[in-house]
């Protein structure tokens, strides 16, 4: 039997976070690391000269990160309990719980293609670029990208609708220049599937220029659909940036109550100015800003004197 | 005589909303899918070695989607006078009234062509296409679209503005580029009009490479055009941000006066709750929003009594 | 000796603005519809097809168009001290102010180049296509551009940066690309002035696709454009969309400053809400943002009660 | 011993700034002209036909510019003690601290390649086109590039998530390309490094179209990354929008922080108007902004007054 106090190190060295230790983010870069080495060598794998002169090698080097990363989940499964998550607690099916969560899934599927890949024989090209998946265990580990993450998940209904106008605007797309070329362009325009190659590259204004319409009233209709295709990259920047606004005035608003609730006594102490400083990182807000927000807060209230008994007001 | 309670129920049926039924809302789904489907038969329709192989098949899909579809829209004109709408209630003028509006024209619309076909000779190949305005029939069920369409609406003067302006430079680029390579390429650059496809394609960034220019002077004058391009794709996007933004601004605007009402009497009762609730729905708002926005007012509410005095101040 | 009331009935003709009459808006109609029938003529004669079969009647179109736009011209100088503008009120001095402005510099413009192609022998088709400065005219009666044009002057001094950045890129782009691709295609990157082709069609994401890097470095320099490319089509999206955020918040603001003023004594008379509605249509607001800041403001006032004498304050 | 006095003289006639003279600024002008001149004559070294016409005269401009370019340099360390900054203020260890900052490398390395070109025998071609690093010594002398250099430093952890997303969909795309496509195009898809080529042209909506898919899933998958691609573009666009708006309020929150301070007394004076107004241009704030800031403030404080006992709200 282990020491349950070892499966607490465990779990502390493997998890990631502010309050961690050093050695734990050493743990952290050296995964990191061994992550990106990875993806390198899934590339470097697809070139035939390289494979023929370093084959040998990297076969070494993947076997090598499979055992890490084996060990790596075996480890995270077996501290799983000692994780602050109340759900994870139970000795089994807390670990069953931990083992269906979407991170655990992703290192699970980063190591099972090569065991699967022992007993049964597989497309061995298509084997080695699925070990791209490890690039998935790295979102454990990004913080800078959850302001991207949390606008796309707030706009998600919006993203959607877009995508349905998009897919309306294929299908009509595609139709339209399939009646206007078919006959002239069979090749490429002969049924509607066929245009939709067509249809895609013009509508995101990518413009290979492999097919292009010949006819002139192909070419009037072509002309619109550039056009359209400009609306096309216009609205999701435009959501994109009012989403993005709209996420740093929500953080802003949320630091300013706080402010509030913390000078409702007229001052701050050590522990609030802690608190809102702990806060500000984590809505990642600037210092420039939250002193702006402090501030104005002062100003107001050094202005807010009741008129008759000039108490100070709050 | 068909009972009114019946034709009631249909008109609920067929209605979309918040309020409507489980039953109502499986009728939705249905005739949602039946669309779908119809716009895959058109696609698979325009592909020859299908309907080599199934060709009966999506014929008899065809005739089955047109028959749902012609007894949809008689159910519907039938039951327009118990919609909640006043001025489809009269038997007679309301359901006329009903049939030229835009939902009831497309139904027809939808239908039209097939029928039309039985007695005249018209073009198969777009007469298959033209059941594609069945996608329209869609509109009636979206809500996520709102946001878009409003910002579109709200924007129309602009993007018109916008849409003159393009126009002008497309005359302008065509014109300048006929001038400067119409005697050195006069297949692509020897009338303005021919020269209009290469002012749109470079204009809106899509650049297929068709055609390009040869001439130092041309190429000079080619590389303004899509410094200009790139302003063409800035500018919509621009506009589209600021209006987004401008519209959810609006929203919380709307909810906070709205909220503002039901704290005039110090707190919210159930029914005002609802109502703000809803409102909030209807809006798009995240609960994150409002809770903010209701933070800041009974933090605001707390500081407009003297506390010494105990005096209402504002 | 013509009756100067009748000047004064010309200047008012001619002259655009919310206040003038229905004659005056049909000869703005009438010339604008003259103005884009000019602009058809030109794509027109550019056609040598058309020219053949009407280029008698495109020439006495032309003929009538000098003859109008020549008539207007001296009726505008005439009447010009008829113009609310006291700079041009002097008889002589004052319409020789008038003369060099800009508006009536483009009336002199649009028809100069026909009287000097009678005396001297210039390039048909450039004479031909320098008819389309006629255009400009139109910005005459344009009001909806207006917004477009305050951001883009808003915003001229981060406009001139962001070109300076752009050439400062678009130099050390091509000087790149020309010392990793001049020897393998001299063609192309043989000089840097060369190389500037294809860096400004890639930097703007355009992307003919006529001329691209062969040899493995010189894709990935060109792999890096493609992503500053990108950059440099979201910085112009970027800055505009800000730019009409401010816009708009500034129209707001004046509209809330003046609402405020009106407010101070407590209601809205016929005269202020006059006032307010021309304001509100000069700045593009809607009735649905000026009701929600009409609102915000009844509720601040409802709750702005002098504690102590009760009485109204404001 | 030169004296001190002219030592100070050089550090102001160098130095860049508002409260600069007329001849500081008439130096600043020659050597902005003189940085563009060479960037010209770098261009046109690139071209045979020029070097071999005019090699004598561009060699004698490039001596020439090297020659004022190390004075300017000697002189720039030698009156380094004279500059604002006290970190240069010491005879010896304030200049080896100023040779090391980094406008001072600049300067450094504009020349250095052409003393070294003396004594060493390096590639010509390059060593030619190196001599563009002096536009960077143009930075020095930008003040409008600023607001751009303010967002892009405010945002970077933002475009560091950003870079890493698209190094990850980067990766992904190519190799999914690649094992769609290596099969039927080894030449361009044979390889995931060859497949990026690809795959960077398409996820930039650059297209040239020298290579892409022709397998029906190849086609598919390439659709569905020119999409991603439309997104690719609009996420910085979005971020940009975001942050420009945010950098414009916070610089206006700056404004109306110190305009709340001066107007604290119920009035501004001389001295708090001319700080306020170096406050304005410093920020880049437009006249009719402030405006509306003091506006909105005036009228603020006109209603914290009793208009009945006249005794002070707030």
């Amino acid at each position: 039997m282990i020491d349950p106090h070892i499966r607490h190190i465990v779990a502390r060295l493997l998890g990631t976070g502010t309050a961690t230790s050093r050695v734990s983010r050493a743990v952290d870069y050296a995964l990191i690391t061994l992550i990106f080495l990875n993806v390198v060598a899934v590339i470097l794998d697809s070139e035939p000269a390289i494979m023929a002169a370093y084959g040998a090698e990297l076969w070494a080097f993947e076997v090598f990160s499979v055992a890490v990363f084996t060990i790596e989940y075996f480890l995270r499964v077996w501290s799983a309990p000692d994780l602050d998550e109340p759900a994870f607690s139970h000795p089994v099916s807390g670990r069953l719980r931990f083992m269906v969560s979407p991170s655990a899934l992703v290192d699970l599927i980063a190591v099972l293609p090569f065991y699967l890949g022992m007993f049964f024989s597989l497309d061995l090209r298509a084997l080695r670029v699925i070990r791209l998946v490890r690039v998935f265990k790295l979102t454990r580990y990004s913080t800078n990208m959850n302001l991207i993450l949390t606008v796309f998940r707030a706009e998600l209904h919006t993203f959607v609708a877009l995508f349905g106008l998009m897919v309306v605007l294929l299908v009509l797309t595609s139709s339209g220049i399939y009646l206007l070329e078919h006959d002239v362009q069979p090749e490429a325009f002969g049924t509607i599937p066929r245009a939709m190659w067509w249809a895609m590259v013009t509508l995101t204004t990518v413009g290979y220029g492999d097919v292009i319409p010949v006819t002139t009233v192909g070419r009037i209709f072509g002309g619109v659909i550039t056009l359209i295709g400009v609306g096309m990259v216009a609205l999701p920047a435009g959501i994109l940036a009012s989403s993005f606004s709209e996420q740093l005035r929500l953080h802003r608003k949320q630091f300013e109550n706080r402010l509030a609730d913390a000078l409702h006594d007229g001052h701050i102490d050590q522990e609030e100015f802690e608190q809102l400083e702990e806060l500000r990182q984590t809505l990642g807000l600037s210092t420039e800003e939250t002193q702006l927000l402090y501030d104005a807060f002062r100003r107001h209230q050094r202005t807010t004197h009741c008129p008759h008994c000039n108490a100070l007001l709050r």
